[in-house]
């Protein structure tokens, strides 16, 4: 059994780790940290764990957390991972970070978006950013995963394979995306309250929200050179799911079935990417609890664009998910192990 | 394995079946029946199964079915499976019965609430009610299960242990019952459209619901005399759960921990039935997607009456997850096979 | 012109009031009031007032507010207006409490169940409790009204006419009512979140809410005794709306139209009370937005019971289109002007 | 007073024009025309309208409503009006009509993106496209309005100074529209169901949608030759509201105040167009109700482009409130009469 200790246990992503592992055959919390509910009895926090966990919640000592698990869940705010981990203590433990820590390689790029001094440059080398199904080989060797961003992942992965094979041009690309509120955390804020988010839709940090340089530094490796986009994500009154709707020129005269070959090349054996029927586009309902990632595409002969879109569950491709899927490839158990989960609708 | 046939798969119910019975380590779905989408691929219908279910529907031929399948549940408006099922039948494959047609024994009292003609009073006797923390005992040697309404599984399991030592009065009990949408089923009605139902709140089928005589029965079975309440459901803008509130008047001067000690007497060891902590109320985002019970009750000193409270998924332990848990039950199965699923929240 | 002062502008009940007035033919808002929104813009903390408000906020200075109002709105947290109100100041300005500090007239009672100590026992001799319909002709000469609860004014309202003719049994009565999110506030709370509200329900304050000894003496005025009853409040995830269902046993047997004829008696001029056709239930979004009571009862022959059914708009006839119609009397204007406001649907 | 018969009455569109001329002081509704609802009570067709609205509908006598109105809204699907109206019946009354039959000018156009025959060509020339603050001087003297798409007006007055002004490329526009579902209609169809519509987003029609040629029309139209673009609208759980977010790249390299001036010049004396502060952005909630159309924009330095935000009410200006609009202007009364609305939030 492999021992998990998360740090940050008592927000929304936290807590989908929890759910997720409470299914997972070869798994065995032993630690449910959290700031502000240390010594609370974690079913209290999340009442749907009543009767299926009786731990309390346990304060953040790293160090002897790193002696008690086999790997540890980061699920907090940007900068707590990069002042906690060191080489020392990745010998001990592996790490999962859900912050954006290590996902961002250059130091000043990452400073500069987050307002934040990074705490430990030295690892980011290391670090390997965690999107399993295009980094899987670096991943199973990996002491320390950048957990990748919610809307990086849908976006990244709807894209790939039309940057990889430069069928669009990358100067062209611009990510429309709608995210529920579930994205937003536990935290207990005005913005937040059903009253402000039921029954609207915003746009939120238009040209300088901090999923950009994310999204950007993976199509700049997968294109060969650097790609600058437009990024735009939305507010949806629902509690999880996110929609990504990218446009992009096509570089030729494509048609779908050309275009669509490519997806195919890169995700037809992937077990958590479904690309879907010609014409049928994603919905996040059917996505929803689960790891999926579906996809499709339009070709618009008109205006020589394609839409490219793609939905995931937040909390689950977009976090818990993804992280138990680099677990498990980290630890060499099947990548679907405890992720084999039917979506669930209504 | 179990070979499973599911009459009425495309309703909201007998999708549940489906994705309940796909994580099922003990059962094979051979018949996706539908009248509807005839030869059409089920993931066509429900795109959540895209890549998980590749068979198409096929239609009622209920004999062949019979042949094929082990067990077979019809998830079909009331009317259908008294018109198909036989003695014969029956002894080919077992079957549980998601409609109304074998929960009331009394067949003029069916007739009356239904306005139908029964279609087989003579396998009235034989059918067992499959409120499976009640009539275990029952359902072990069952041919044919009638499963429970969803309202009446939230409501007796809420009320029964004060009910059956008669620490209420039962001629008091007043049942006020609230519903997600799912409960109203797939059909193409104004009255479920999201703008219809969005934003608003009300009551149907007051005084008349077709589950109140579901629920006296029951009730009546553990008082040992009839019992005859007021029942009246309300529709949420939300997709799953029922919350059940119960009213009574108390039989003598008991306290919390009294009438605790009773519900601990009863469900104690239930895996599907959580009492809550004292003061803490049932929630219905709490259970979603799981087949728990959450229950818990409030005496008022003032009133001398309790205040009953449960809630469960409507579509789980309210149809398709008890229906489960009677063929783990009616098969020799660990009762919560494939049924412990983490409620999903948020 | 009516000048208008508003304490506490910046809570969802304030900010109605404002919507409403603006809409006003002979009223002028003078005093935009508020603790945490001093000097910030009005129509920064609610954007859809841009253009239509160019008031900053103001503090809480009372006396000088009731120097340049002619009536003052206090739509505040409990025990803030019974410390702010004298017979001095009232003297100088009406006062509408919007909150529950002057509705109970029994100073101990008031106590228990708030839990505070009343700041102004002298003055609730004089206070006028604010239910137009019942209390017009006090309305109309008091210079303090305590406008009342939103539960109480759906639940006493869809009562009253039956207790006062005594058709039902007061110790009898349960009322279980359903409420849209906006009733709990803007205060920035967990519980009040968008994924703790969404697809759920619960119920709250049970057996102990603060409404019920407010209901319990309307109902005792009505019927000339002490009437004791079960309220039982729940949260709905939706904006705006109450749905009041209670229950009672009825004293003879009564037909429909004999139950009819009372509540027709006592409200077949009111121009805000909507008494349904029979069989039409109340559904909240039929009453959002407008100051209705949309009034309806089912007699259950069987148990010879009668369930009464109310729907309002917490926020206006709960609220601030109540305090408004209060106004309207008070100043002798037609009682419903600025108030024909059509139910917005959907 | 003015007469005004209304064809599709019992659509979400027509209902509101209802809502809006019930307080509008210069019209009396005199035919409530419907196809499926002839000679019901038109409040238990809208039970908001109890109490308010006593007619019943009629059927669709066109030429017999030309005789008793003075102005006809027609609130019906494509190819209705067009077959009913004629020059000579202009003459008797006025036309504001809702559906897409008059907005495309080239017939051609029209019958390849609605496949349908036109059903009068003849008066395409003479119908003036209603988007007031455009073609305002147009309409003063129209007998036959055709009254803009919803997305066609949020996103043609998002975008249109730049437009006008060559501010932005236009062969880069990209329009990612996002809608509440009451655009949907109320017909009782299987995708509009709540359970299908909550807790999920989509696109749909993408690179195909009906309203894309009328948007590039305007827009070319203002631009002085033929505009191309991407149009894709989106389904977002919530009754009201359209948020449109768009993108194109910028033609030099301005500043947040040099495109603001632009905005200026062509809104700072509309009523209804309320161009928001630098750095907030649009959001439905802050319109709902109303007629305002909220705009802002922000300047990427990054990418060169600007990205576009507008919000509306789908029904009201989207809709019946622009159709008001029209009818104000058509017969000379202050534009904003019956339309000085505030908005209602939450």
């Amino acid at each position: 059994m492999i021992k998990v200790g998360i740090i940050g246990s008592t927000g929304y992503a936290g807590q989908e780790i929890v759910r997720l592992l409470l299914n997972h055959p070869e798994t065995e919390i032993v630690w449910y940290g959290s700031q502000s509910y240390v010594d609370k009895r974690y079913s209290n926090v999340f009442p749907n764990m009543f009767k299926l966990v009786d731990d309390k919640c346990l304060g953040d000592d790293f160090p002897k957390l790193c002696e008690e698990a086999d790997v540890i869940f980061t699920a907090t705010p940007q900068g707590l991972c990069s002042n906690l981990v060191s080489d020392d203590l990745l010998n001990k433990a592996k790490v999962i970070d859900l912050s954006a820590d290590f996902r961002i390689k250059n130091v000043e790029r990452y400073e500069e978006w987050y307002a934040l001094k990074h705490g430990n440059p030295a690892l980011l080398d290391e670090a390997v950013y965690g999107l399993c199904e295009i980094n899987r080989e670096d991943i199973k060797n990996a002491r320390l995963i950048a957990n990748p961003g919610c809307f990086p992942t849908c976006s990244v992965l709807s894209i790939y394979p039309l940057v990889k094979e430069k069928m669009i041009d990358p100067s062209t690309i611009i990510i429309d995306a709608k995210s529920g509120t579930s994205g937003a955390g536990r935290g207990a804020k005005l913005p937040n309250l059903f009253c402000e988010v039921n029954e609207s839709i915003k746009a939120y940090g238009v040209t300088s929200h901090r999923h950009t340089p994310e999204i950007e530094d993976q199509l700049s490796y997968a294109y060969g050179s650097e790609v600058m986009i437009n990024f735009t994500p939305h507010l949806v009154p629902m509690n999880r799911g996110i929609l990504v709707t990218a446009y992009a020129n096509l570089t030729g005269d494509y048609s779908y079935s050309e275009l669509r070959e490519v997806y195919e090349k890169y995700y037809k054996d992937e077990y958590f990417i479904r690309l879907l029927d010609e014409n049928v586009c994603p919905e996040t309902r059917f996505v929803e609890g689960s790891n999926f990632v579906d996809i499709n595409f339009k070709v618009d002969k008109r205006t020589k664009r394609v839409v490219m879109m793609g939905a995931i569950d937040n909390l689950v491709k977009g976090a818990a998910g993804q992280a138990v899927q680099n677990m498990n490839i980290m630890f060499g158990l099947p990548e679907n192990m405890g992720l084999k989960i039917v979506p669930m609708f209504p």
